[in-house]
């Protein structure tokens, strides 16, 4: 199955595995007794790197699924088909700005 | 013009005229040295207000300016016209979820 | 009754009043019928100045209140004096952060 | 060196380990070209939980950091002790809002 993220899909496995590594930095500060404002810094890091790749995923979903749905709702006349998608993708959106 | 949200533009100036009252109300609550706490709780709510205007804003524009482009491009097969749609709700969920 | 903020009371006031202005303008916007993208850059602003007014209005809390509220504590030796402080002021933060 | 977050560093140990078990589950969703809207939604879960791990680090922080340089600038008679901390406080809490 094609997904919009499948032509970058090595570059979000690498962006991931970056996070690992920070998330593992900071569980290694917290074992060292490392001083809470700096780990408070690390988290802030990886919670933009966690938005960037969610925004990466939405920009391919939108380019792709839900673009693909509304070119098909206009050849079959059927709007269910794209409005669908546009629900599905808000409420993703939705639970982004809320997280 | 048209834009998405044209269908519900009663009730956005609803909302907004609301989130307009509830900034007034949080000015009188600093004039008359309203605890801060309770203050803060009240700026939360409005923040949560305008994020729900803005999902809503998105979802009308996804749901039309997005899919009429994406209805325009496969037709004309100018892919240019619904990239361009993408790359700037992209960047404006971008902002929404930094803001 | 004195809070952390009442130092910096007209500053807030002139904040909030641009806010005020701010969401008017929005208001102004989705009447004229202007662009929805145009409208959510527009809201982030306003996302991004209220988080600003919170901010002040927590390091005041924090400076004052509950710095007042530990010292208070040090000299009766009671520590609920200050927990009840810390733990509000934490509430207030996680809803910030959720908003 | 003790840190406010000392009391409970096994409990947080436990909390970035699980962070860091969701975000290879992440990664294996992207190898196996899972859906990208349930990726999304493991994405906000995971954002959720680092920021109940930064709420629950700034409590400890503000608990002991602040309160500690509070009773000690109050004993001291130099306010300068906590004001530092209280800057830092607040501009980790900036940096976690806009994360």
């Amino acid at each position: 199955m094609e997904h919009g993220y499948t032509a970058d899909k090595q570059a979000y496995l690498r962006r991931l595995s970056r996070v690992e590594g920070q998330v593992r930095g900071i569980a290694r500060m917290v074992e060292e007794d490392k001083y809470c404002i700096d780990i408070l810094t690390q988290i802030a890091a990886i919670n933009k790197a966690l938005h960037a790749v969610s925004v990466g995923l939405l920009q391919d979903h939108i380019g792709h699924c839900v673009v693909d749905a509304a070119a098909e709702s206009a050849r079959t006349g059927n709007p269910e088909i794209v409005n669908t998608k546009v629900e599905e993708a808000t409420a993703a959106i939705s639970r982004l700005v809320r997280s």
